[in-house]
């Protein structure tokens, strides 16, 4: 098992659906953590269930910086350049972590000014489909995925204070049930553009075209209509702040779907319309998709059982680099000792 | 509301899911039923549980002829031409009806024996994920659309008998707890084509393009995948069957979706990757979809309120193909009176 006990503070800045919850967890489990919101109302309402939440950035990271805390990103893509530049120029010591559902531009981000030693980047797999802190609640990442970035420790050799800051970032993730997946930025990135970004543009377009079949087709429509559209239903600034800055990834997945929807679509024109491949092949994929998610559900022990394997790291061992990109292929969940 | 009394036993050929399920809905109101396997241990086991079912079509049918039955096509579609024939041999004077997934092709096949007189065809929209009477169970279609078509009502002036046989298809679906939707063959088979076999193609599009992503994809996939690739768990042969047999419609919504993934994909690769109207365009018609179907789902009363509208019919009045019409354009279902 991992061990829970985060060597430091955790000041989470945005206390939406994501940054709210781990504000509850940590605090749940008596951590030291605060937060910061950029709506005054916002904070306020924080303030008031008990929770350490301002609305004073500087504030928030002059005093990050004076008790070494973990900073975490969980505001909107957009604004993290700015505040990257106010935790550079006001907690210059802090380690960074962040929750954006994509990796590629925040790294950029981070290496434009330097900061790769301080950061480690982080993505929980937890629901989207609301927004907000009233939609943060408490368990939000049991038994969920959240992957850790580990490009630092193969471009470079990490300073211990990186290898000390990564060991935290995977104690946090393990302190609030969830499982540390690593993987590197472009792997994370091309692997949620598959299964997680796709399925999003399937949805959009499968709502659209069912809906162009007007009342009739939606008064017939029925389960496999209804979860196929279910992630329509997320606020389309969600999906445009998932999509539009995966894109690169996100097209590589598209055209390999359209290549076989127009496979699909030939055969079906063809002399003798037929779906074999399409089918055959899809379905040896859901069931292989069951089988690795599905030890976790039908599992009746109150003993949690992951799917996923497991691969016990010790950070800045010999070769630990080699086995994060062992894990990373085998889409492993580690445990830090 | 419509009366669920049948004025004739109901002969079900093939007790399958839908078959079987429908066989055993209406022996527990104790309505005349008694069916036809064409396997003999199938047979046996729906008997040893007390249902009245053999495995002797010609039996079966001259049995039906004796009794007046409605007769119940619940084999899958490439069994109908032979018992088309074997019907129109020995049960030459039942109505005929039927539970295929696409319509177009069964109404050929009646036609091309004169049969249109004696046949309304059918559509429960219920599970298909599972198939065999092993599957079958009371209360399958509680609260489904079950589709009727009336397509002879328009052609021809319709005889009495095919009105009244068109009645007692339409008791025959309230009485199992399902909701009378009426469309003309094309019709049903343009909407399911939207919203039944297009889902089907886009999971298996899914399931294969995130399992190209190899263990890290399937290990990162959460509800969003787990949700649109549900379907492809559903056995090849029954998602062929449906697909394969309705190609033409299909193709149609296919080419629709097809068009609204490439206009998305154009625009993430220009200058500045955007997703606006997709996401719009497929949260609103979410959201449409939502509110029809929404009324049934959030209920808590326990009178059950369906979200469509329903419109009164009574065969065979003035002017009751053209609502018939009307209920169609608006996927409303009926009642009978």
């Amino acid at each position: 098992m991992t061990s829970t006990v985060i060597s430091r503070p955790v000041c989470i800045l945005g206390i939406g659906l994501i940054g709210g919850s781990l504000l509850r967890d940590l605090h749940a489990l008596g951590r030291p953590v605060y937060g910061y919101n950029r709506s005054p109302s916002g904070a306020r309402t924080a303030a008031r269930e008990g929770f350490d939440v301002g609305s004073d950035l500087l504030g928030t990271l002059r005093r990050a910086e004076e008790d070494g805390a973990l900073i975490v990103l969980a505001t909107p893509l957009p604004s993290f350049e700015e505040l990257l530049d106010a935790i550079a120029a006001h907690a210059p010591h802090c380690g960074i972590t962040d929750v954006a559902s994509v990796k590629a531009p925040v790294y950029a981000m981070v290496r434009a000014r330097g900061l790769e030693g301080r950061y480690v980047g982080g993505h929980p797999m937890a629901g989207t489909a609301h927004s907000g802190w009233k939609a943060s609640h408490q368990g939000l990442f049991d038994a969920a995925a959240w992957v850790l970035t580990f490009d630092h420790a193969c471009d470079a050799t990490p300073e211990p204070e990186w290898i000390a800051l990564w060991t935290d970032v995977a104690r946090m993730i393990s302190a609030v049930g969830a499982e540390a997946i690593p993987a590197r930025v472009s792997g994370h990135d091309a692997a949620v553009a598959r299964v997680s970004h796709l399925p999003h543009l399937l949805a959009e377009a499968l709502a659209i075209t069912g809906d162009n079949g007007g009342a009739l087709a939606l008064s017939l429509a029925a389960g496999s209509f209804r979860d196929g559209t279910r992630v329509a239903g997320t606020a389309p600034s969600l999906v445009r702040a998932m999509c539009e800055t995966n894109s690169e990834a996100l097209v590589t997945a598209l055209d390999e779907a359209l290549a076989l929807l127009s496979d699909a679509r030939a055969q079906l024109t063809g002399p003798s319309p037929h779906l074999h491949e399409l089918t055959d092949a899809g379905h040896r994929s859901r069931v292989r998709f069951e089988a690795r998610s599905g030890a976790l559900k039908d599992s009746v022990s109150p003993i949690r059982i992951s799917a996923r394997p497991v691969l016990r790291v010790h950070p800045g061992g010999p070769g630990w680099e080699r086995q994060l990109i062992q894990a990373e292929s085998l889409g492993a969940r580690i445990e830090v000792f």
